[in-house]
């Protein structure tokens, strides 16, 4: 098998077995295949397509290109959670301990946020003495007897994809549905679940900028899974404006204790409930009303919330945050932002909003950047609101006083008013399944 | 200007701008462009097309990535002629001494032939101390006193082709007609010429298969000629069967002799006629008519034998050849190939009768491969002709008895006879000029 005449099929717009998929990505993982070899088999895939089941083909070998978490130590079908990013994003942080109340162990690992906003990890670790890193032995026996553990991304998983991201990158080849498709799944079929719930995020914060793109890209995962025998959903979600109220690490996780304790905000809210009904729905514990009610009965009679206490605690953090959130790091800066003029709330560029919180510390710009935990903002209003010139429109909060003008220009320009009451989109779209 | 917007806007299908396109060239030369991202541009361009300025705004460049010859020293309108190569093609031996024997300087500069049988310098290295590396000025001194040098090309010429055409060559983006075309042109530009003729072969033994494919590509170096302020035509010539009757470096030397000397094959004779004409033409020497009688002229005369004779001596070779073909090297074995049966010549594999004189030691498998001058074949036949069985079809020479076999079971798969006698295709399908 050569690489060239695997090249020119896709060029030809011919469909790839198999065998040529994970030639080429056997020979890309270990070097034998070059870089420009790679570039335009890339370039030939984002012009002349790939369908389902090439893209189910490239995601298998690029999940088998290196290391493949075996979950089998843990009892019961496990489910994975997957949302493509956004601003405000701590669903896991409440969903998890939802599904573990309903028996349904999690067994998740998260990876860390570069751009706007922290990933769940750094989140995690704003609750002091938590740990992230935990050998895989205790990893399991956590989940085995907690229910749930939130850990790091351990080992070397879907290396195929960490080298084909970066050549993307570089090579004008990032936009393709399949290879966008191929590259989340990789790494959830290397994580080792046996169903995966997918969040697919549409809108102004989000990387799919319209729902049509993100029904597509959701369609494009779901197959995938079906191919490679994992069950999969995907629901579509509204990310043109933060979710819930609160954007940086220790903010969003006090707001998620609040979302456990039944006081969270509405949309944030609405969400987890769907997201935790679909995962209790592929674990088999009833019809999808069912397992939203079964939702909502755990945030209801606290259970929720005790397996989050009792998950950090096993993971070695303090669960008295949960009660008391003067443990978290403090922000000793506070900024009120005010109304400059009355209006409702028209839209907000809610990338813009994540990256005033970033500008704050809550995020990173690069790799290398250290990460603020107090820092971040609280929002008070939400799209379709009328606010009154004057009122309180975000909170922000940080350590480095001479982050804060850029902050808030940023987030000012963000905030759109209007003098007609908007229409208001829906949080969730809508929900794929395989047809 | 940076590299990774360039290729997203070519992938978008959006036209790219001289700048940019010069920008690519320049960094890729001199390596700050790595290949990786030259690989992805380059399939966008296959898949999504360049318009014809874009093409030329690329070849313009690639000519300006090496030296670039000034034939200024050289009076008069400088005409050179290009072909898309084929088998037993040896018109630049009679076409320029005939345009030279009209007074319009011939200063040619030729490659080495890769693959079935040698190029021009190969031909021209048969005649015995005939030498190919001449410095600059001996060889402007010997157009403007003889009126034709055919050297060996000096110089780095248009280095980016080279080193694009090797990362085509392996990323499946050679078929791509602008990128022909401005790989061809790129080296006619830098080769300082004021107009050029194109002589773009189609069928079994060409580049091109199809008269479809010839037409394309000879309406786009037309077009790159033009919008180079070069005055560049092409005519689209018949490579269905070969050239002449020889194949092989002295055997189509002596070829060549005979032709200027009026006995030539019809076929080659008519093909240097209408080439010569076309070069006339562009040299201002009048009409298109008048231009093809001074070309007859000039070979019923004797001139134009009497300036390859001159162009010999002026370059260190043995004139007598001329006369004796006995001083060429000689062939020390000959086979005779049969007709095993009676049929019209239906059609020749051109192609592998190039292959069948290469296997004789006419051409190089490899660069690195010599070249046996007196090896190849002679043709007693065309298409369209009538064979008895037993009749010679052709006769092969080599010097190296092991070849032998090899290459008469080539060259007889490659001619196939019929009962019915076949249409013949015109030696000459079209002339493109810039519309």
């Amino acid at each position: 098998m050569r690489m060239i005449d695997i090249i020119e099929k896709k060029k030809l717009g011919q469909t790839l077995s198999d065998a040529e998929l994970a030639f080429f990505v056997e020979g890309y993982t270990k070097g034998s295949i070059p870089d420009y070899q790679a570039a335009a088999l890339c370039m030939a895939i984002r012009l002349m397509g790939m369908d389902s089941k090439e893209t189910a083909a490239l995601t298998m070998a690029m999940a088998a290109s290196g290391d493949q978490s075996d979950l089998s130590g843990i009892k019961g079908i496990k489910v994975d959670k997957h949302s493509t990013g956004g601003v405000g994003d701590k669903t896991t942080l409440v969903v998890g301990p939802i599904v573990a109340a309903c028996g349904v162990p999690v067994a998740k690992m998260s990876g860390r946020g570069l751009g706007h906003t922290g990933g769940t990890l750094d989140k995690l670790e704003s609750i002091p003495g938590y740990r992230i890193s935990i050998p895989t032995d205790e990893f399991f026996s956590i989940v085995n007897s907690v229910g749930i553990a939130l850990i790091g991304q351990t080992g070397n998983l879907a290396p195929a994809d960490k080298k084909l991201y970066a050549l993307r990158d570089v090579t004008a080849t990032v936009d393709s549905l399949p290879l966008i498709a191929s590259s989340i799944m990789s790494k959830k079929l290397a994580s080792g679940a046996d169903a995966i719930v997918l969040d697919v995020k549409a809108g102004s914060g989000a990387f799919m900028k319209t729902t049509e793109a993100a029904y597509a890209l959701a369609k494009e995962m779901v197959a995938i899974g079906h191919h490679a025998g994992r069950n999969t959903v995907a629901l579509i979600t509204n990310m043109d404006q933060p979710l819930g109220c609160s954007i940086g690490n220790s903010l969003e996780v006090i707001e998620a204790i609040e979302t456990l304790k039944g006081k969270g905000p509405d949309d944030f809210n609405d969400l987890c409930i769907e997201l935790a009904a679909n995962m209790l729905f592929l674990a088999e514990k009833g019809s999808l009303d069912d397992c939203r009610k079964l939702a909502v009965q755990r945030i209801a009679d606290g259970s929720a919330l005790q397996k989050f206490r009792d998950m950090i605690a096993a993971q070695g953090g303090d669960p008295a945050v949960v009660d008391d959130y003067s443990i978290f790091p403090q922000a000793s800066i506070q900024r009120e932002i005010c109304a400059e003029e009355s209006g409702y709330v028209s839209h907000m560029d809610t990338q813009n909003c994540g990256i005033s919180a970033m500008l704050l510390g809550a995020g990173r710009a690069t790799k290398e950047d250290s990460i603020d935990h107090a820092a971040g903002i609280i929002l008070n209003i939400k799209p379709g609101d009328f606010v009154e010139k004057g009122q309180t429109l975000a909170v922000l909060y940080t350590n480095d006083p001479n982050t804060l003008d850029n902050a808030e220009q940023q987030l000012r320009a963000s905030i759109h008013l209007s003098s007609v009451k908007p229409q208001v989109q829906p949080l969730i779209y809508g929900r794929v399944e395989f047809e």
